[in-house]
């Protein structure tokens, strides 16, 4: 026993953080200590996976919730489809097939035998949502369908990042299915502004709206429109794609529909996305250098009682008391009464993000008050113990705005504006982040973009600018201001 | 044009029910009818796997919303691992390898490379979940573990029937470590009386509860217990179980613990699920020749207002007038406002199995009126239109109640006592039902019977009865009363 309590109290005498890279020195190692010292996932004995761990999934299902209620609001309906794709299914449209057939696992043999027809586990499921809708749909009173599903998917990605890129994630892929191209493209920008609003105002990050390039667009898409968002190192991240198909998918897979004027069409799809990267989204705009800072509404604990001298006569009863309030008003909250010190559970706290904590012990309770801390800003706020239950709430509220806007400031501070090549090439390797400039269209310019400087276009964005009349890369007449970073 | 219109006025005129085969004269048939017209799911190009379609998954979610609360107060947490299970892995524990490996699919390829290694698609997660609590358990202060996991997995089952049994299902896992032996009995049981519990007042499903025996029980397993439902045509359907696994797993895969004398032990776990299997179990106890019949539980809609002469002046208005009440109130509700006639409105409600339909016409709101119909018993309410609000939910309580009686009265009704192999072939081939009958506990006895009628030992209930001193089958002393039936 000796042994062990020993070394607990050493550990405890440290700070947890003090195990963490700095932001500063290596952005790359502080998000991989990040997101273990914050137990939101850990490795597996499978090559690329990740395991989520119950705070990881927690934020997972708090996202789930809130974008599944959003989806619902505007007509979607949840289904779900197999998990593997027969290969003569996804060899049915060309652009699609050769876009995901070099990163599919492939399964061979169910039980002890060979299958007939190997088959894939679904990258995404475009084929199999045609395949379904090619006898679901027969006439114009069958449309639109507008379906999405919550599963995991595979893509046999070489280099893996925890919640960034790993040979499985999961995400949430919607698929529709409409009479007309109108229709189609307005559910497109529907969802990419449903997406854009949710980055917002669920996660506090801001996002640029626009359409991605031809080069850059989904295999087998006529648009694929992106929200990206600048992380706090200054590389993009695209946070959510919302593509049209136009009619051919439909026309692959022969989904036609008898229209009110009795002849045959063909029906116009689209289908848009996103996964859990949204929470490595979250990290890498929130996050500094004592952990994790999530957002309140999706914070799986919002608030940690912490009691200072909790042997004291009535400091837990007090505490006990404040959460059950709190829980009475529909916050998130917990008291951390574990015999760690109250030092230990401050860095703990500030580790896994927790919005905001408050300290009380003796000397408060007799002064009748207790301490908020905001993990967001360092504040600390004096509160009555009867306001308890009146200001968190709208002290969450206010670190939700203020954490958007905080990031808002810092996108925009970060974003730039290039001329020619030198001044993009001096920016990026410089102060990196947001590189406006325009474009001739040309995809030549992007690929002498991306081999000389590493960066992509990262959209067309909605909201145009006449920075010049000339492209950023050939000096020809320009066509499109574009968004430009090197990304994740 | 016209002819559309006139094959759309043909089915219009002909009851939706036609088309269903009657469950007295081919079940299985009836059954197949019933999920494909109430639009629950389909097949796909992918053999042995299906669709969730909106009416099928709605109910899913449905399920999982509600058990997720239920598990959630006893402390669960939710996690996700991966899909894949490298053959190393699977291959540790040697009970568990032989039970899954003939029935598991191969990954052999990822991209266009082959695999070093092969992994199969996870058929249940507990290789996984060793190999991560290896790491992640360390000291008793890590204990209990008690995780998670809604996911699919994939058995390459031979033969399929929708929601029974397909190649790839979805269901949740749990999968707990504890300190002592002791503890975990606690928590196998603590959730095998949760999924009884469940049944019974979420899905109006009664079971029986109790033990596997050993020819029956899960690969690796100490000790399996299980509930057991009785379907209308009198097989049964084992609903769920939880699985004790003492500390085989533990030795098998190294998971120790320093416990708080100091020593290092072995981890005692457990594991417990259930699966979109109690969708199928809800329609074979409750369904009826007019189609599904739905627990208000779980029914997405649970009310169906059906306007009479709704081109009527202000029968449109009263209709969305009672929908907003309701729905203010807590309800699931709509207003079919299509333009097909009541008759095939009221047989499309009864086929999907909506609990409560509202018949609202001219002459009704004229008396200040409605009109409940039940699906469950067909019983009709006149209700004052200033009622409605606080009659449906009382109606729909009622209702899920008595769903639940009727369920055990038509159970108990077909659960018949066997002293001898005479008497338990009679009642099988006769009067299809459980058939309680004495055993010695040997598995020759067990394998004889299935043999000669094709029933199995569905568990040894907790609530033992003495029926006679013998063996059913043998005639040496009796140890334990069985159930045994013809199962899905």
């Amino acid at each position: 026993m000796a042994r062990s309590r020993k070394r607990e109290k050493i550990m405890a005498d440290k700070k947890l953080v003090e195990a963490i890279t700095s932001m500063d020195v290596d952005f790359a190692q502080w998000y991989t200590d990040v997101v273990k010292k914050a137990e939101l996932m850990d490795y597996t004995s499978v090559k690329g996976c990740m395991v989520f761990k119950p705070a990881g999934y927690a934020i997972w299902e708090l996202i789930q919730s809130q974008m599944d209620a959003r989806f619902k609001e505007t007509g979607v309906q949840n289904v779900y489809l197999p998990m593997f794709i027969p290969e003569s299914l996804l060899n049915k449209e060309k652009d699609h097939v050769e876009g995901f057939a070099p990163e599919v696992a492939w399964v061979t043999h169910g039980g002890l035998n060979p299958l007939q027809e190997r088959m894939c586990v679904r990258p995404t499921s475009e084929t199999l949502f045609c395949d379904f809708y090619k006898n679901d749909i027969q006439s114009y009173r069958d449309l639109p369908k507008v379906y999405n599903q919550w599963c995991s998917v595979v893509r046999w990605e070489k280099e893996t990042r925890p919640f960034l890129r790993s040979r499985e994630f999961l995400w949430q892929e919607g698929h529709t299915a409409h009479a007309t191209a109108e229709e189609a493209e307005e559910r497109t920008i529907q969802m990419l502004n449903l997406y854009a609003d949710f980055c917002e105002e669920v996660l506090a990050i801001p996002v640029i709206k626009g359409r991605k390039t031809d080069k850059e667009k989904f295999a087998g898409a006529e648009a694929t429109y992106t929200i990206e968002a600048l992380m706090h190192d200054g590389k993009a991240l695209q946070s959510g794609t919302s593509h049209n198909f136009g009619d051919g998918f439909a026309k692959a897979f022969g989904i036609q529909f008898t229209d009110k004027d009795n002849t045959l069409k063909y029906v116009h799809q689209t289908s848009w996305g996103t996964t859990t990267r949204l929470i490595g989204a979250m990290i890498m705009v929130h996050g500094d250098n004592s952990g994790l800072v999530l957002p309140p509404k999706v914070a799986p604990v919002q608030v940690m009682i912490i009691p200072i001298q909790q042997k004291k006569e009535g400091v837990l009863d007090k505490a006990y008391e404040l959460r059950d309030r709190l829980a009475k008003a529909g916050c998130r909250v917990k008291v951390d009464d574990s015999d760690k010190t109250p030092g230990w559970k401050f860095s703990e706290q500030e580790m896994r993000g927790i919005p905001v904590r408050i300290e009380i012990g003796p000397k408060d309770i007799e002064a009748g008050k207790c301490v908020f801390g905001r993990r967001d800003n360092g504040e600390k706020i004096d509160c009555s113990l009867d306001a308890v239950e009146t200001e968190i709430p709208k002290l969450l509220d206010t670190i939700q705005k203020d954490m958007l806007e905080k990031a808002r400031e810092h996108r925009d501070a970060h974003t730039y504006v290039a001329k020619n090549l030198d001044e993009m090439q001096k920016i990026l390797d410089t102060t990196p982040g947001f590189v406006k400039a325009m474009w001739c269209g040309d995809q030549a310019c992007e690929d002498a973009i991306k081999e000389k400087m590493s960066a992509t276009s990262r959209c067309m964005p909605f909201e145009q600018e006449q920075i010049s009349d000339t492209c950023v890369c050939c000096g020809k007449p320009a066509k499109k201001m574009v968004y430009w970073g090197r990304a994740y």
